[in-house]
C-alpha cells in the first residue's frame, strides 16, 4: 500500500527486528569503504581509543537503514532520504553486536504548494545491552496526493 | 605521522581520487543495506522518482569516507568522527557515475579543557560531470598535545 504525508502522525514509532553484525561483515565493509587501522587490524586497535577492534561507523548507519526498511513503516511508498540532521555515534559497536532501530516521527513538514511533504523521523540504534551506539533525525519525503 | 588539532586552519582543503561504482557493487550494497525496488530492480527504479537505478545513498556516504581516509589528510591519527551535521542528498547516484570528494575545515572546537578537540569539517562529493551528489559536515575528533 502506497503511504502519504497525512498517514503520520507525530509521536508514531516503529520497534525494528535485531542484526547482529558478524566479524566477517564488519571486516569487508571497512576493507571497502573505511580502511583504517581501528577496524581492521585487532593489534592496532588494542592501541587505538577503542581498545580493540569495532566497526565503521558508516556500517551502522547502513543497518540502521536496512533495520529501518525491513520494519516497513513506509509500504509501498518507500523511503526516498532527502538528508540526515545531527547523526551522532555515541558508542563503540563491536563485531558480534546485535542492533535494533527505534524511530518515532517529531515533524511534519508541508511545503505551501508542491506535492511532497518532509516526515521528520528521530531514529535511536541500539546495541543488546541496550545503550544508544547513534541517533540522528532522517528526513523523508513522502507524496501528497493532490 | 600523527596529526593534532593545532595542525589545521579554517580554510585547509583536500581533493581526493575518483571511486567508479560497479552496477554489482551498487546492487550487492542495497540487498544487504538498503533493499528497496529502486536500488535493486531496473523495472521498478524506472517507475519510481529516480526514472532508473540509482545507488544508495549510504552507499554514497560510504564511498565518499572511503576517498577523504585515502586522501589521507590526518595521517596517521586517522578519522574517528563523531557525527554528522546536515547531511544531504542532492542528486541521486547512478551504477557507473565516478565519485570524488573536496573536503574544506570550516570550523575548530576547543574544549575549555580536555585533551581531544574537534575539526568541522565540510565535505562535497561529486560526479563525473561536476554536479554536488551529497554535501554534509563531519565532526572529526583530533587530539590537543598535552
Amino acid at each position: 500500500m502506497a503511504r502519504y504525508l497525512d498517514d503520520f502522525t507525530v509521536g508514531d514509532s516503529f520497534e525494528s527486528a535485531g542484526y547482529t553484525i558478524g566479524l566477517e561483515e564488519s571486516l569487508a565493509f571497512a576493507r571497502s569503504y573505511d580502511p583504517q587501522p581501528f577496524h581492521l587490524d585487532a593489534e592496532a586497535a588494542q592501541r587505538s581509543v577503542f581498545r580493540g577492534l569495532t566497526c565503521s561507523g558508516w556500517q551502522t548507519a547502513a543497518i540502521t537503514m536496512r533495520l529501518t526498511v525491513q520494519a516497513g513503516m513506509l509500504e509501498e511508498t518507500g523511503i526516498v532520504g532527502t538528508g540526515i540532521d545531527d547523526l551522532r555515534w555515541l558508542a563503540p559497536v563491536k563485531p558480534g553486536d546485535t542492533l535494533h532501530v527505534r524511530g518515532e516521527v517529531i515533524e511534519k513538514l508541508r511545503p505551501a504548494n508542491g506535492r511532497r511533504g518532509t516526515l521528520r523521523v528521530r531514529l535511536h540504534t541500539f546495541n543488546q545491552d541496550g545503550t544508544i551506539v547513534m541517533s540522528q533525525i532522517a528526513n523523508v519525503a513522502l507524496p501528497i496526493p493532490s
